[in-house]
């Protein structure tokens, strides 16, 4: 069995399980189930063990899951042994609030270069980081074997970037740029673009 | 028939063709197909259409899509003719961003208040916002009749100011804080967490 025969969708709610009894090991829980993980997630108890088992026996019948376990193990499903690198192209609100963000080292993410065109931003400082030129961006990006990155510039810019990033080597890309982009297909592209969500919403809205 | 007789799933996909068609109008086209929108989504025609049919006909056979009839008509759709105020909750970077973010207006949302406990940051300016005291959050957002709110706090605190915002008359949050929230019925929550979808991706790193 390959990486790819097991759905997008699954692999999709291990992050979420992985954060969850993240949490609760934070709240000093040692032992959780699939129905109380289910209750918390407003997902099936079923559809859990289910995920679950594709990977392997994750708990017993009766006993549940051990969490510092079961979180060490969706570490290692997902990869996240270690600390992946990430560059964030783009120094507006966005890319320095990425830039600023804490919440990415304890899931296994720090962002380590930033890049944009501006001239008035390349070589000031954002928190720990010096903005770089988006001209060298290739080549600092194939150097580090960096491999995944966060796209933060205007929608008029990512797809040129992407293609910059994908040149370089980059197979993971988180999009903020409010519009779809192409990449290869060994590639992986995840969109944010709140706006979206808030629309979602308000078709429910009076 | 009534909202919630269309799967939500389908509602989810709205947005992303009104912005397809909105960038598309940008660039000075004026028809589409659902071939060409299904190409740039990496959707299916037929998914498209079937998705549009639930809401009446916007398209002729051969003809294609009017642009700017189909982008008034899922704006209409999805509640946005006009602009939503949103109050934002916590002040720190992510609520800073967000504040400060140019791409809400033109997509029928605009944030209009911001909330922060910290007395240090009470009173400072975040673009054109003042940030307010959020022991008063509840009696102003139901003053100012708010329906939206993105809450970006850290996530031990929002649960409690989730349910601040509920009290005070919100039908639609949007949670950047790492934590699953828990809402009555009548109201809609979204989630944007950066971390879940890296490590979505990292999966698939080798």
């Amino acid at each position: 069995m390959t990486k790819h025969d097991i759905p997008g969708i699954v692999i999709g709610r291990l992050p979420l399980y992985l954060r969850a009894i993240q949490r609760m090991a934070q709240e000093g829980q040692r032992v959780t189930s699939s129905q109380e993980l289910g209750e918390r997630l407003g997902v099936s108890a079923a559809q859990i063990r289910k995920d679950l088992s594709q990977f392997g026996e994750f708990g017993k019948q009766g006993t549940g899951y051990n969490i510092k376990y079961l979180s060490a193990q969706l570490r290692r499903i997902l990869n996240l042994d270690g600390v992946w690198d990430m560059a964030i192209v783009g120094a507006g609100d966005v890319g320095s609030a990425l830039a600023h963000y804490q919440g990415f080292r304890d899931r296994g993410f720090q962002a380590t270069m930033i890049f944009d065109k501006d001239s008035g931003k390349i070589g000031t400082k954002i928190g720990a980081l010096a903005v770089q030129d988006i001209a060298n961006m290739t080549e600092i990006i194939r150097q580090a074997n960096i491999k995944v990155a966060m796209v933060a510039t205007p929608a008029d810019h990512a797809q040129e970037v992407t293609d910059q990033l994908v040149e370089a080597g980059v197979k993971a890309i988180l999009n903020y740029a409010p519009i779809q982009i192409t990449v290869p297909d060994d590639v992986r592209v995840e969109y944010i673009d709140p706006a979206t969500h808030l629309q979602k919403m308000s078709y429910y809205l009076e």
